[in-house]
C-alpha cells in the first residue's frame, strides 16, 4: 500500500496538495483492490474450475473485508474532513484543476455512502443476497414466487434500512429532501415510518445525480408513444425473413468473425481480452485490463454478433478512460445509464443499421462462402431481417422497441414496493396486468413474468431504468455525433468506426466522472437536457418505414 | 473478514479454543489472500493482456501491503502470546489436537518472521528485486557479470540485515545457535560483524528446519560419487538414439496426450486447470483451485511431457492436501524440497522408467499412427534414448545424473557470499572453476554461467538446495513406496497410478506442516533419517546399466 498516515493533529499544518495527494492514494489502493476484485469475478465466470466456487466466494468476501477497512479508515475521514473545511476557508481551485476538485467530491462522497452504514447492515445484506439469489433460482425453477417472496420482502426491509442510514447521514440529498417534503405534507416526525424518496436514494446508487421527477417524465413520454407503436406493428401481423440468420454457422468462424468486428471497432486486444461465458459481460481489473466476454449460439449468428459489439461498446469505454487520473474517482465510468449508452450505441445506432452492414455483410459473406442463401442476401434484406420486433415475455429476449416497457413495468413496481404503496404479495398480479397493458401479453406462468430477473434477489433495486436511460441517452449522443462528424455514415459503411470511436472517447469517455449527472453530461454536450422525444422519433421513422405502418 | 478483534486485556478468561479459533480465522483471512496472489501471478502468465503489466505489478504490491498488515496485526501477537503463556501453564493437548498444536507453532513462527523484520527494509527489498531482477536480464543479455555484480552486492547486504533481525528476534533459532558459536570462537562482540549462521538461515526460508550441517555431509556423499559417475559416463563417449523425440509432433496432439497423462496420475480437472506458458510452473489459489501450466515444443516431445508429469506431481500434492485443515498452517505444503519430491518423484521415478512407458508409449503411438519411425520405437529403446546423460552448461536443461552438481556449485558460492568469505566480484571465476572441477566443462560466457539463474537477482539465496533435496527425497520415498505397495510396477505399467497417487496423499500430502521438517518427515516415514546413499546408488545402477559401464 502506498498510504502513508497522518494524525489529524498534524493535518492543519499540510498543504492542499498534500491532502489531495494523501487522499488519492487511498483512493488508488482502493481502485487497485476493486480492479482484483474484478479479475476474481471475471475468472470464476470464464476460467475458474467447478470445484472451486465455495473458495472464491469466500475470497471475495475476504476482499470486501479489506476494502470496506480501507473504505472507511478514519485517516481517510479526517483528510477529507481538513479539505472541506479548506474548501469553506479558501478557494480551492487555485491549488487544484476541475478533475481534482471533482476526485475530492466524489472521495467524499464515496468514504460517506461506506460509513453511513453500519457495517452489521452491510453484511446482513451480503450474507441475504446470496441465500436470496438460491431462492430465487429455485422459485424460477417451480415458477412459484411465493417460494421468493420473503427474501424479497428481507432485502425491501434492508435497502430500507441502509437507505435510512444514507439519506438521514446526508450522502443522498435529494432523497432526503423528497422525504421530508413527504413527511411534513403527511404530517409525520421523524421516527415514523415514511420511504418516499427512498426510490429516488436507490436509483442513485447506479446512476448517479439523475432526478427521478426526470425519469417519470422520460418514461411517461415513451409509454405515450411506444404502446400505441408496439400495438401498430402487432397488428400489421407481418414478419421480414429472418431465416438466413437462424441456419448453422460454424462457431469457430463466428468467434473470428466476432473478434475481427471488435478489434476493428477498437478493442485494443492488447489491454483487454474477449473470451466466452454463459452471459456476456464487460469487466476486468483496469482499463489496461479488460476482460470482456460473448457467447455464440450454432443456430442463430445474431445472437453472438449484437453480444459481442455491445459488450465492445462497454470495453471501449473503459479501455477510453482519463489516463492521467488512472486510479482516482474523477477517472471512472460516470453511471451505468451512460456505460449502457456505449454499448446499445454500437449495438443498435450502430450495429443494427445499414451503413454497419455495408461493411460488415461482405465479411460475413466471406466467412461462410459455402453458405449459398447467406450469399444472395442483400443489406437491405439483412437489415429487414436483422430488425424485426416481436413482443415477447422476456427482457433481455427483447428488441429496442418493446425493451422500454419491460423496464417501465419493472420501474413501477420496484418504486412501489420500496416506498410502500404495494405489497410484494401483488407482484404477481401487477406484473401480469402490466404486460397485458403495455406488450398486449397474457403471462402465464411467474417463471416468464416476475421470477425472470435476478437483480431484486441481490437487492439491487433501482437497476432497471439505467438500462432504458442508456437507450435515451445513446440515441442523443449518437445524433449528435452524426451532426458533429462529417459523413459519418459513409465512414461507418466503410468500417472506419475509429472515427466514431475516437470522438467518443473524447466527448465521453475521457470525461469520466467530472460532472454530477449524465444529463449534465449530455446537456454539455448537446446542448440539451435528456430528451425522450429524440429516441421516439427514432423508433417511430424506423420501424414505420420497416412495418410499412 | 471474518476476523473479531478482541482486546488483549480479556484474553486471559478466554477459553484455549476460542484463542486458537481466533488466531485461525485470522490465518485463514491470510490463506484466502495468498490464494488471490496466486491466482493474480497464473492470470499474469496465462491470461493477462501484455499492456496490463504495470497495474499487475501495483495491483500485487497493494495486496502484499493489505496482507503485511493482517500478519502483523497486535491482535494476533496477543493472542499468540496469551497462547504461549497458556502453553507454559497448562497441558494444551488434551483441549487441542496434534495438527492444531502445530497450527499454534506454525501461526507464531509465521507472525515472528513477519514482525521482526522492519517493513522498511521489507519495502527496500521489494523495490530493489524489480530493479535487480531487470539489471540480472540485461546483464545476462550482455553476458557481463559485472553489470549486474552491484545489484548482487546490494541483495546480499539487504539478506543479512533482514536476516540478522530474524536472528537476533530468534525466529532462526539453529543460525542463532551457529552465529554465537562463531562468534565466541572468534572473540567477536554482538556489535562486531558475522555472518556465520546467515546460510542456515536463509535456507530453512525454503527447507524449514533443515540443518546445514547434514545438506553438507548429503552434498559431500553426492560429490564424492557422483564427479567420478558423470566422468565415467563421459569417457564412454557413447549416446543411445533419440532421435525419435526429435521429430515434428503436432501440438494439438502433443496438449491431448499431455492433459490425459495428467488426469490419469490424478489431476482432479475439476480443481484445476492445465494451461501453457513460458516457464511451466504449479500455482493457483486453492487446492480446489490449482493453475498448472506447462509449455510443448514441436521438434521436441520429451520436454512437454517431462515439464507436465513434473507440474502434476506438484498439483496432485496441492489438491491432496488435508481438506480438514483448509487454509490453516498446518495444511499447507511442508517445505519447497518436499514439494520438489512429489514432482520428482513423477518425472523421474516414474515418468522416465520402464514400467510407466510400458503404459504410455502404445497410447503414445496411437497419438501418431502416421509417424513410421515412433511406431517401430520398442520400450527398451525409448527408455535408453529417454535417459541421456549429457553434461551441459544449463542447470534447467540438466539430465538427473548432473543436476545435483549444478545445485551443489550454487550452493558453495552462495553459502560462501552471505557468509562473507568470498566477493562478489570473485562469483564468475569461482563458478567457472566449479564448471571444470564438477562436469568438465570450460565456461566461456557467464550468460552459460553464472547469469543463467534469475534466482539471486530476486535475494532468493539458500532456494537450490531444495533442487536437489527433492531428488534425494524423492528416491527415499518411491523405495519405501515400491516396498509398501504390493507390485507396484506392475500397477504402474497398466496405468494404475491412482495406486501411488492415494499412497503419497495419504503418506505425504495429507501430513501437511504437521512436522517440523522434510528429515523428520521421511524418517518418520522411512524409519531412516534424509539418506544419499539411496540416491547415489539409483544413479550409479541406473546409468551403469545404461552406458554399461
Amino acid at each position: 500500500m502506498t498510504v502513508t498516515t497522518t494524525t489529524s493533529a498534524d493535518l492543519r499544518s499540510e498543504s492542499v496538495r498534500t491532502l489531495y495527494d494523501q487522499v488519492m492514494a487511498r483512493c488508488k489502493d482502493i481502485d487497485h483492490l476493486n480492479g482484483i476484485g474484478g479479475l476474481l469475478n471475471w475468472d470464476q465466470e470464464v476460467m475458474m474450475p467447478p470445484k472451486a466456487t465455495a473458495v472464491r466466494s469466500e475470497q471475495l468476501s475476504v476482499l470486501v473485508g479489506v476494502l470496506h477497512e480501507i473504505q472507511t479508515s478514519p485517516v481517510q475521514g479526517a483528510l477529507l474532513d481538513e479539505l472541506e473545511y479548506r474548501q469553506q476557508h479558501e478557494d480551492l481551485s487555485i491549488v487544484l484543476n476541475p478533475y481534482e476538485l471533482a476526485n475530492i467530491r466524489l472521495a467524499r462522497k464515496a468514504y460517506k455512502e461506506e460509513t453511513l452504514v453500519p457495517v452489521e447492515v452491510a453484511k446482513a445484506s451480503a450474507a441475504l443476497s446470496s441465500k436470496s439469489a438460491a431462492a430465487w433460482a429455485a422459485a424460477r425453477k417451480e415458477s412459484d414466487f411465493s417460494k421468493f417472496a420473503p427474501f424479497l420482502e428481507e432485502q425491501i426491509k434492508l435497502l430500507r434500512q441502509s437507505m435510512g442510514y444514507k439519506i438521514r447521514g446526508g450522502s443522498k440529498e435529494e432523497a432526503r429532501k423528497i422525504n421530508e417534503k413527504a413527511r411534513a405534507s403527511l404530517g409525520l416526525s421523524e421516527t415514523d415510518e415514511c420511504y418516499k424518496g427512498y426510490y429516488q436514494g436507490l436509483m442513485n446508487i447506479y446512476e448517479t445525480g439523475f432526478k427521478e421527477d426526470r425519469l417519470q417524465a422520460l418514461f411517461a413520454d415513451l409509454k405515450k408513444h411506444l404502446i400505441p407503436l408496439i400495438a401498430k406493428i402487432k397488428a400489421k401481423n407481418f414478419q421480414h425473413d429472418n431465416s438466413f440468420l437462424l441456419r448453422d454457422y460454424d462457431i469457430t468462424k463466428q468467434i473470428e468473425f466476432s473478434h475481427s468486428l471488435a478489434k476493428k471497432i477498437g478493442f485494443d486486444t492488447d489491454a483487454g481480452r474477449l473470451d466466452v461465458s454463459t452471459h456476456p459481460f464487460s469487466g476486468g481489473a483496469h482499463p489496461t485490463d479488460i476482460r470482456m466476454t460473448t457467447r455464440y449460439t450454432l443456430n442463430n449468428i445474431k445472437e453472438g454478433i449484437t453480444a459481442t459489439v455491445h459488450e465492445t461498446g462497454h470495453s471501449v469505454y473503459e479501455q477510453g478512460r482519463n489516463k492521467e487520473y488512472f486510479g482516482t474517482p474523477v477517472s471512472q465510468a460516470l453511471s451505468l445509464g451512460i456505460h449502457e449508452s456505449q454499448s446499445l450505441l454500437w449495438e443498435r445506432m450502430v450495429g443494427l443499421e445499414k451503413p454497419f452492414w455495408t461493411y460488415a455483410l461482405p465479411l460475413l459473406k466471406e466467412k461462410y462462402p459455402e453458405d449459398t442463401q447467406l450469399q444472395s442476401v442483400t443489406v437491405d434484406q439483412f437489415y429487414l431481417g436483422f430488425n424485426r420486433v416481436e413482443p415477447g415475455f422476456i427482457r433481455i429476449e427483447a428488441d429496442e422497441v418493446t425493451y422500454p416497457m419491460h423496464v417501465i413495468l419493472r420501474y413501477e413496481i420496484e418504486k412501489a414496493l420500496v416506498e410502500g404503496d404495494i405489497e410484494v404479495a401483488d407482484v404477481p398480479a401487477l406484473w401480469n396486468a402490466k404486460m397485458k397493458e403495455y406488450l398486449g401479453l397474457d403471462v402465464t406462468e411467474d417463471r416468464l413474468g416476475c421470477l425472470q430477473d435476478i437483480h431484486w434477489s441481490f437487492g439491487m433495486v433501482g437497476y432497471f431504468p439505467t438500462y432504458s436511460l442508456g437507450s435515451i441517452y445513446s440515441v442523443q449522443i449518437f445524433t449528435h455525433a452524426r451532426e458533429s462528424i462529417p459523413n459519418l455514415d459513409e465512414h461507418l459503411a466503410k468500417g472506419e468506426f475509429h472515427v466514431l470511436k475516437e470522438w467518443l472517447n473524447k466527448n465521453i469517455h475521457q470525461q469520466g466522472s467530472l460532472r454530477e449527472s449524465g444529463d449534465d453530461l449530455v446537456f454539455d454536450l448537446t446542448g440539451k437536457h435528456l430528451d425522450s422525444s429524440l429516441y421516439v422519433k427514432y423508433l417511430t421513422d424506423k420501424y414505420t418505414a420497416i412495418y410499412d405502418l
